[in-house]
């Protein structure tokens, strides 16, 4: 079943002012969501929006809360997000950033005790939008051990990062886990195996089975001991500077809510479009592992999905969707 | 054998002023060669300096080039590094860097047309000395294939992130690349395995077996797709910015060689230490997957080496630091 990006949006907006958004939050919000699934990331679409619903009702997010500006240094602010609505305000805060960048040169906001953003990429491609190159990250409850250790202790803490192009900007959107646990579901329902190791079994030995990995609670960090460094330094930044929850105290908390986020823009209106072209390029140059195969730059895939969700409607688990409908 | 880093210094110091170095750089080149081999970091330090003096005698590095700001908007600075030494240009780019952000709130500054900076962790401590969190990111000559391609199309591109700490700063100093070839070589070798996958074999299958991986190579990145984007943004990020060459230019050359660079820095003075150290504590609170395993904070092995080689000297190769007495 598909349906179009306007139809979701307006559901998404009914429901929102139903649970107590102002009309400008409301379309702000049911927009990230409508786009993250015409995008391709149904899991942060529809397939997220009744469990922030949910959140909403159960007084986690807090829909009518104005995030404040604490501290302002120059070029780089702090803020309490006050547990408004997370895509809220990470819009407010790249927004800023943007701003910023435009004065500066650079700009950058942390921002303390707000909630989950949902699709970080989604504010990548708000800064390309700008002409801004956009680097942003967000700390989140722990769901993968250390480099070393065996229980939970880091974060998924995603991290963006954005450059502008004409004909299609570069956007990386990357969590620390080889795969998320979201996506070992999606396999273990499937009843495939991954691609790649994704964690450890229960015997502590790597392994390709995805129910092994969601019993054991051990997911591999990319680069195993390299992005558990990297996941560890997300958090110390996204907290140190603005002064926030660690993964330890969200997870702590108990429910994924008061994260920290850090956002940050460099003016990018003068860059030479050869450069990132001529990358691109060249990585396309590399001949195939396989036949059907592809080599493909950050964002490429988002827009294809984008551009086919346009045109053909955005697909929907219909069961959700019917969910979404009696909210 | 073991030497002391005074000794070390001071013979490294002697052939750069004889290889045209002015006494002021030689001391400075001299003490980062030192410094890396002092925190362990040998295949940058001594086993390095023969290769960097060659370098110099080719003519790739230009031992009294001076670096020039091309470009100054606000908080953000563009340089050429004219091809000199790459330590002397990044501590000067960091140190500038630095200034901006405690001007500022933030800086950085994009240098185009530099060298390779041997140690990228070396001005991540630069900058935690100076207070500030630095962020710092290199391109290299092409060294592993793209995520789907099997020709190399990406650089190693290292990542430093740095933030200060009193009882010993965080500094994440990652390529990107699960292992470099040096270290492949070193597994080889000795006649090892590697512990989790290091890349292909020449029949696409991934392997713990260095040779086949230097054989056929097919490096994997670190996370595998997600590397390989990561990988590929820093090189869009440091040739964009700074208006400068990208890997593929670089591989072009034939040599590593007038590589693109960029230093970020945020003031950081003002940070609540017990927010690094509760995320270090929570990370050490996990059990260790087997006896004698170990949970460590990005920098700490640096820190603990670096106090070892100061009380029992510095460990060398005796048959390279011969080659550098003959200098």
């Amino acid at each position: 079943m598909r349906i179009t990006f306007g139809q979701m949006k307006a559901q998404f907006e009914n429901v929102l002012l139903k649970a107590g958004f102002e009309v400008e939050r409301a379309a702000l919000c049911a927009r990230i969501f409508a786009e993250n699934s015409r995008d391709g990331v149904y899991s942060h679409g529809l397939n997220r929006f009744p469990v922030f619903v949910q959140m909403v009702k159960d007084g986690y997010v807090r829909p009518q809360a104005e995030p404040a500006c604490l501290e302002q240094t120059g070029a780089i602010e702090r803020w309490d997000g006050q547990r408004a609505p997370g895509m809220y305000t990470a819009t407010l805060a790249m927004d800023r950033a943007i701003a910023l960048a435009k004065k500066h040169g650079l700009g950058a906001v942390a921002v303390r005790n707000t909630n989950h953003w949902m699709r970080g990429g989604t504010y990548g491609w708000q800064a390309v939008a700008a002409g801004c190159v956009g680097i942003c990250a967000t700390n989140t409850i722990a769901n993968m051990p250390p480099w070393g250790g065996t229980a939970p202790r880091l974060g998924n803490n995603p991290l963006v990062i954005a450059v502008p192009r004409q004909e299609g900007p570069l956007v990386l959107d990357m969590a620390m886990t080889q795969f998320s646990f979201g996506k070992l579901q999606e396999y273990e329902l499937k009843g495939n195996s991954l691609h790649v190791s994704g964690g450890y079994n229960s015997h502590g030995e790597l392994t390709t089975d995805p129910a092994a990995i969601r019993e054991s609670g051990r997911a591999v960090p990319i680069g195993f001991w390299k992005g558990s460094g990297l996941s560890l330094m997300i958090d110390v930044l996204v907290a140190s500077l603005s002064g926030g929850r660690t993964v330890s105290q969200v997870t702590a908390e108990g429910t994924e809510a008061g994260v920290s986020q850090f956002f940050l823009c460099i003016k990018a209106e003068n860059l030479d479009p050869a450069i990132s072209d001529e990358i691109i390029r060249f990585a396309k140059s590399s001949p195939v592992g396989a036949a059907g195969e592809e080599i493909r730059y950050p964002g490429e895939s988002t827009l294809a999905t984008r551009l086919r969700n346009e045109q053909e409607g955005i697909p929907v688990n219909e069961e959700i969707w019917q969910q979404v409908l009696a909210l």
